[in-house]
């Protein structure tokens, strides 16, 4: 009967025919509206580029923004793929699907976003179409940024079918949040604590209290990590870490916005490590570290900078939001992932709370306070028109004003994570996705071929003694 | 008897006096001849900068080609040592020879490839002098790339002398097909899919094919994947996917060609991705994903945009290039492969044939039809002039002949591949280069001092248990 | 009693107190010491820059030193986090103290130095302020490099707290030698062999040798590797070999300076990767490589190129520094290393004397000699100021003082590392400082919650009946 029953089980799990047909009828739907809507921008099509260049008097293509943003631009690459990807490998059996199902939303979902996108801020209401350059690949990779956060919270308890839905409904979401904060509220987000951490954070918690599994324990032979694949997590912690100061200058000011961009967020990063170094040992009885910690709270520092990384925050003051975050994100570890569990029934796999939602919707508010704390002394006239965009129709707003629009855009960004997850969960809970039973969370079996594990691989004289000694009569 | 025919069998792969040897005699010709041949270009020698800067009216060191071109420099620097190098640690016990050999040939092959290269393309009549910079590094490591690629089909059953002298000669094949192709046939082939791919598969497919060993079932015991390698294996995979766009950018005309090359790679990446997930899933009877796919179709798109991505192929044209790939090549690693080794006698370790050697090819042909497809409308005069090089002796060329030749370059490259792998595989067949015997192929003892495995390592207070229960007299 | 003395010895490394008191009290001190002297330079702060295009007559952003240093940045950000901290998992059950402690140290010590570099060469006598840019960023990794050296040496025999201890000193004493050696010698050292690898490597071996365990085979069965933790290292290696061109050139001269460096530097290390595999096979009586001299001595070419990079040693001269650091390094590993260890009393747990020590101390010579053999007819005039910078107070110095000078900054360095590190030992030789006992060095669980290791995680159907035979009464 067990073995009837798990059969069963396992055959929930079958998506031989939803996942190639979610991957192809997407796909083709891509391609169709691709065809339809993006075309190449002023820079990056050939002949475009040679009218820019007469038309604006540049003598020299090094002008071209791709110049500007495309280190940048690799770095985020990086983190999207390698950083988020290794991140989720901790699991003793769930790498296969951390890295590869990362890499499979996250290639569905750029595509995908450079269309939302497109149509929220560069459709040209002439031609129909939207054009598309390097900044915009930066932005496609941001958005997807904010569904693989919400994967984290779901990691090991979905199928990729229902990762493809999260993705569709994240990015699009993501695109509404983004232009209501950024266009119509006019707030600045460069690093996105707001539009991307703070939303794609409770996006992804409102989705897993939804799916809420009482018996997840089932799985707990699964569920924590060994010597080994914490190291491959760590590969995704560092490069995470080590480009997040591309992540908040990739789409900043020219010049000096990138620039302090760069150094604020390198600066708070430095900071959170010493803090969660701290509080993690100071939380053991023997202070020893806890890996759980290194690989996610010394990130913090980088998720609050996100939107106060391009204003005159000062050197000092990054400190302090990297030492208070690595603080807080340790904590939040600690204590509140594990009361979340029992008092809230929410599962967040990978701590997405304490990584994500809580440092980004604090970067936020801090974003909110120095914009508000700005003053011409500091900025220069011309300098405060740059860094916040006051231009056109937002030309009189004062910094003040500006502050209170970037509190109100750190509420939209919650509100429509929240409300978007919990629809998104609804909609997750119809049976047909192909999600795994409660006994096989957590477990590469579930959705991909894993080698068999020949622990001692015998060298070749071993193994014909041992041949022989299994067959003496050969 | 058996040990002894074991002990003979080992003796083969001593390799004490031919690796060294090698490695020190081409190390010292390199250095001969890069005293005799090789100097600084106008843009890293300080006299010629200096004087070129006058001379040219330029005002400002950001003109200096290094800041075009050493961020994309360096991401395909990584393709080549980490890119291919950790693709090929899948197997359970090879992974030092995957990663090491890469590392010695890759580190080879760059020496001579910027010799090869400077005799055919940057020799100065007057001096008899080669002169290099940024675009010569770059040049030098997609030269090294072909034999890497070849590589893939020899994994774990060659030596490293002789993965030497097969890159010896990859290299020298490379230059001269690459200066018909490129100089004699004026193609544009900026990503390879031609001169790198199509070539570099179809070589390692030619001496796989001489080499031929009917008992390589002997080894099947260490012809898998384990849990970890293949995780391994996929930081291979994700640095290769993500640095693609610079790789088919990286030497693309200045300005909208390198932006344009890095936004159609992209594209046609992320296609390839859902089309090989699709593909793969639907291949096993309960839709569980195949690392085996998930780590090489998916980059079969950036092979395929090697030719084209420069061109104005339209974003959703790079998506339907991506599209067509992560599905032939997911077929190929299902279909051909298996039959190849069954029919043709080639064993094709990496499969080569689907990731590179057909991709390649159709890249080459795509190119051409986007070439000859190239209209006046679209690219304006002086981009067509500055796309495809109509200068001096073709300033007459029409958009179809280019397409012709483009056609006939893929048609040379291939042929360059075949013959030469031919002819090299039948040098490897000397019975001098201590390759393994047929039953420790894949197998890193042959050629590496590999750690004695202690599976569990007892902590500390176990260990003194068992120590005490081994001596229970103590 | 081995049980209450193993117990007893346990508690030693109980630094819950230590560890936590110095992240927080440093981190504190840092923020104070930011707030009162670190400020935003003229490129990165938003009014100054903007004043600064005026004043200087700059018409474009991209003018800015970000994007001349940026990507190199990047590079070695990821040299110091990922290469140095992937280097260091080799050992088998160090792994997260390799890669971890690394993470600490270096994000304290990136912070210390942005400081103590910046009151020698960025303090403002006006106001009294540091102003930091991206190449303060680019140096304070630079300084930081010299304490990850040092760590090298000591990895795996003590704590943390120890290790933020030598990261003090390291950084202090860093500052001081390069304002010795740059400022007062004005010697030219951009990529470090003398101020980073020569005073690091020393740094660390004379610590190590005051700090000598006479028992510390006690831990042998933890001093090696395992297959996998040495194609971790791997990781460390190929990063470090590959970016190592961007850390040479990042803070080279604009324009030929950085081309210049990146292309030697390129050359010597893969000049070093042969013949390494040379001398490696040649020590084996099968000719088997070993994974230690791979992992290592292959980068010396690039540690020696560190101060001749941006000279004009020519390509070839580059060749036959890699040529002949590979072989001192591989010879070092083979003999030199083992003999420290049993006249010397010094054990040095990576080798950093023939990967850093030697090799930087060779480098600084050989920049002396490269620099005495420059002539105007090779540089030009204005180069030969440009590249040695005789200007100012030192308008009148020739090549072969500067020659002179280098050397002397050489032995500076060796004796900064010399004298420091013995007195940073005797300093923690203090016994507060929670370091292991010699049976537990090597081994993260002193330090770390170390995951218990399922070596085999059943898969569900095994699971099941594997409880089902554990407990027959269910």
């Amino acid at each position: 009967i067990s073995l009837l029953l798990h059969q069963d089980l396992i055959k929930n799990t079958n998506i031989r025919i939803s996942l190639p047909a979610v991957c192809f009828v997407w796909q083709i739907a891509m391609i169709v509206l691709f065809g339809v809507f993006i075309r190449y921008d002023e820079e990056s099509d050939v002949r475009k580029w040679i009218e820019f260049k007469v038309s604006h008097n540049i003598t020299s293509d090094i002008e071209n923004d791709f110049y500007f943003r495309y280190p940048s631009f690799q770095d985020v690459h990086v983190m999207i793929f390698v950083g988020f990807g290794f991140l989720m490998t901790f699991l003793k059996r769930y790498s296969f699907g951390g890295v590869g199902f990362n890499f499979l939303i996250a290639s569905f979902g750029v595509q995908w976003a450079l269309l939302m996108q497109g149509w929220f801020h560069a459709l040209d209401p002439d031609t129909g179409k939207i054009s598309i350059g390097v900044e915009s690949l930066i932005n496609a990779d941001f958005c997807v940024a904010s569904s693989l956060i919400a994967y984290g919270a779901l990691l090991g308890k979905v199928s990729p079918v229902q990762l493809m839905v999260v993705t569709l409904f994240g990015v699009t979401l993501f695109a509404v949040e983004e232009y209501i904060i950024l266009s119509l509220l006019h707030c600045r987000d460069a690093g996105g604590s707001m539009v991307i951490h703070a939303f794609g954070g409770y996006y992804g918690l409102a989705i897993s209290w939804v799916l809420y599994r009482p018996n997840l324990n089932q799985s707990k032979r699964l569920s924590g990590s060994t010597y080994h694949s914490d190291v491959f997590a760590m590969i995704g912690t560092l490069f995470l870490w080590m480009f997040w100061p591309s992540f908040n200058s990739a789409i900043t000011d020219h010049g000096s916005g990138q620039h302090r961009a760069a150094i604020n967020t390198y600066i708070a990063l430095a900071s959170s490590v010493l803090t969660t170094v701290a509080i993690s040992s100071m939380s053991d009885k023997r202070g020893k570290l806890d890996m759980v910690h290194i690989q996610n709270a010394t990130l913090a520092g980088g998720v609050a900078m996100g939107t106060a990384a391009e204003f005159m925050i000062t050197p000092y003051g990054s400190l302090i939001v990297g030492f208070c975050c690595g603080i807080i994100s340790t904590f939040g570890y600690l204590f509140v992932t594990p009361m979340m569990e029992k008092y809230l029934k929410l599962q967040d796999t990978c701590g997405i709370h304490n990584l994500h939602a809580v440092p980004g919707m604090l970067g936020g508010f801090i974003g909110a306070i120095v914009a508000a704390a700005a003053t011409e002394e500091v900025y220069g006239r011309e300098g405060l028109i740059e860094t916040f965009d006051f231009e056109g129709d937002f030309a009189s707003r004062t910094v003040l004003t500006q502050g209170g629009f970037q509190a109100a855009g750190t509420c939209v960004s919650i509100a429509f994570g929240v409300v978007g997850g919990v629809v998104v969960g609804l909609i997750l809970r119809l049976p047909i996705w192909g999600d795994p039973s409660d006994d096989n969370c957590y477990d590469d079996e579930a959705y991909w071929e894993v080698p068999e594990e020949e622990e001692s691989i015998p060298p070749v004289l071993e193994y014909n003694n041992h041949m022989t000694r299994k067959h003496p009569d050969m």
